[in-house]
């Protein structure tokens, strides 16, 4: 229990994930009154859209209209998802309301990068070296490296730690040769293969190579071990989460229809506050905003809490 | 890490706890293929029915035909559930089939105890006390003190381990009185409130005062917290576990409706197998049994793992 940190900052990801994958279109206003409701919470970190082509990512046709809509909360960050240059000009247009970094985004499974981005490990790198050039060139620095898959993969079965810790090699080693400085590396458990096990040997190893990186993770619920693996993560003092509210997205990958999102950013609360790791986050106004995105998708959403609502609920009733 | 069992102790609870709650009545005939399908995954603990008044469970009305239907596997031990003389008489017509045993059930919250059963925790350690001498009567051993609620209770809110510590006092305390000896302590998180911090707590203090009695842990899902805090009781070296295959079951307490039931059986092996903690399961026939289960209730069940497809699936696609 000793090494839980104090405080974990929780980078919210519902908007952005979770809309994507929805089979109808969202209204842009409900977008926008998510974002919005989420911002009324605690969270100091959303993700609001995502600048890709409209051809490809339907869902996100409406990015500038998302992005030019919510009114922006003092001490909130907003931040947004590119893959190209053109991504990324569209995303500077709303540089006054968005937190633009960069990253170097790869995979730690081969078989995925080119299932994914039809580019291998190399090939990939190839591309990082290109965006990370105009990214330096727009002004924006490039502050993390992002490794996919990093715990496992559908298409290619178990992933070291040592293939992790090559992966963050390689991203680190992209931007130093732009003279960029990275501080945060976040880990991807793109398609549910972590176990508590796996985040305790693949944080390890980064932590042990790299003790002065700032380690993030990104955990998928695909069966059922977020939470676990969240606490494990925890344990070893991680301070960064993503997550969406009600557990939104899901896992477009291979043999997995209907597999479930990331970890649901309620559970990752309450795990968090009930241990005495302070979010920021209030949890109750939370569920609401999870019961709002089940409205706006028409759906339930796998978060457990959205049904059983929190513990303070029942504390209050008891010392009413 | 180096505190994790070699192997554990999973007893299936789907088949009695999952089909009390659902709203229409379950075939028997369904019931029972259900016991064996189970019985065939390689889970030696299968919990079959319960013997209750039909008129308070109508779902139990056919608790002997399900006794009488199932087809005995050698190395499994089938039990059932029973709360008084009447329904211990009703079990014992099945000792052939059955493994029956006793237990001192409590619950470490006087509230709960009031509403689940009206009754206060001192008439309950009355009924405790004339139910043993019932078990003794027959010959039956009592063998074990269950407490529920033992990391929160809706109606009372927070429970420290102080009171664990007591509640199991006082369960071992009617044993003794009798000349029974205990050998397991079960604690269930009835209403899910526990968090991997208070499984610690509990489980430690229990383990402190009786360091011989083996923990065993019942744990719901109430909010997406139980595959954590099996972890935490892993950990601990906890290593026999009550659950239900596809989360079969639900919260029937106060403000939870539609709120998640127990642990999936599924999920808690994937956890234990992928860490190296033996199960005895077959991990892809019980994803199979889980299928089965939910088509048997008609609806999908919590389980996240019976639309993701077990690890070994993938690994034996890029091996094939």
């Amino acid at each position: 229990m000793a090494d839980l940190p104090e405080r974990v900052e929780i980078a919210e990801e519902g908007p952005r994930e979770g809309f994507q994958i929805e089979p109808g279109p969202i209204p842009t206003a409900d977008k926008v009154a998510l974002i919005d409701a989420l911002s009324a919470t605690g969270l100091r970190h959303i993700q609001v859209c995502s600048f890709v082509n409209p051809k490809l990512v339907p869902g996100w046709a409406d990015a500038e209209a998302v992005a030019a809509g919510f009114s922006p909360r003092g001490g909130v960050r907003y931040a947004a998802l590119w893959f190209n240059e053109n991504g990324l000009k569209r995303a500077l247009a709303f540089r006054d309301r968005l937190s633009i970094t960069g990253s170097v985004s790869l995979s730690a499974s081969d078989a995925f990068s080119v299932k994914n981005l039809n580019r291998d490990h190399a090939a990939n790198l190839d591309a990082m070296r290109r965006m990370t050039a105009v990214h330096k060139a727009a002004g924006v620095p490039v502050t993390r490296v992002g490794v996919m898959a990093a715990f496992g993969c559908n298409y290619q079965g178990d992933i070291l730690p040592e293939q992790v810790v090559r992966t963050v090699a390689d991203g680190l080693a992209v931007a130093q040769e732009a003279g960029e400085t990275i501080a945060d590396v976040s880990l991807a458990d793109t398609m549910g293969w972590a176990t508590p096990t796996r985040i305790e040997r693949g944080v390890g190893a980064v932590r042990e190579r790299w003790p002065h990186l700032r380690i993030g993770l990104h955990l998928h619920d695909t069966r059922g071990l977020a939470v676990a693996n969240a606490h494990a993560g925890l344990r070893l003092g991680v301070d960064r989460f993503d997550s969406t509210v009600g557990g939104l997205g899901g896992c477009p990958f291979a043999g997995q229809k209907g597999a479930a999102g990331n970890i649901c950013t309620e559970e990752l609360v309450l795990l968090c506050e009930e241990m005495g790791v302070r979010t920021g986050v209030d949890l109750d106004a939370l569920i609401e905003v999870g019961r709002m995105a089940e409205r706006i998708v028409g759906h339930a959403l796998p978060s457990e809490l959205l049904r059983a609502g929190s513990l303070d609920a029942f504390r209050r009733k008891q010392a009413a």
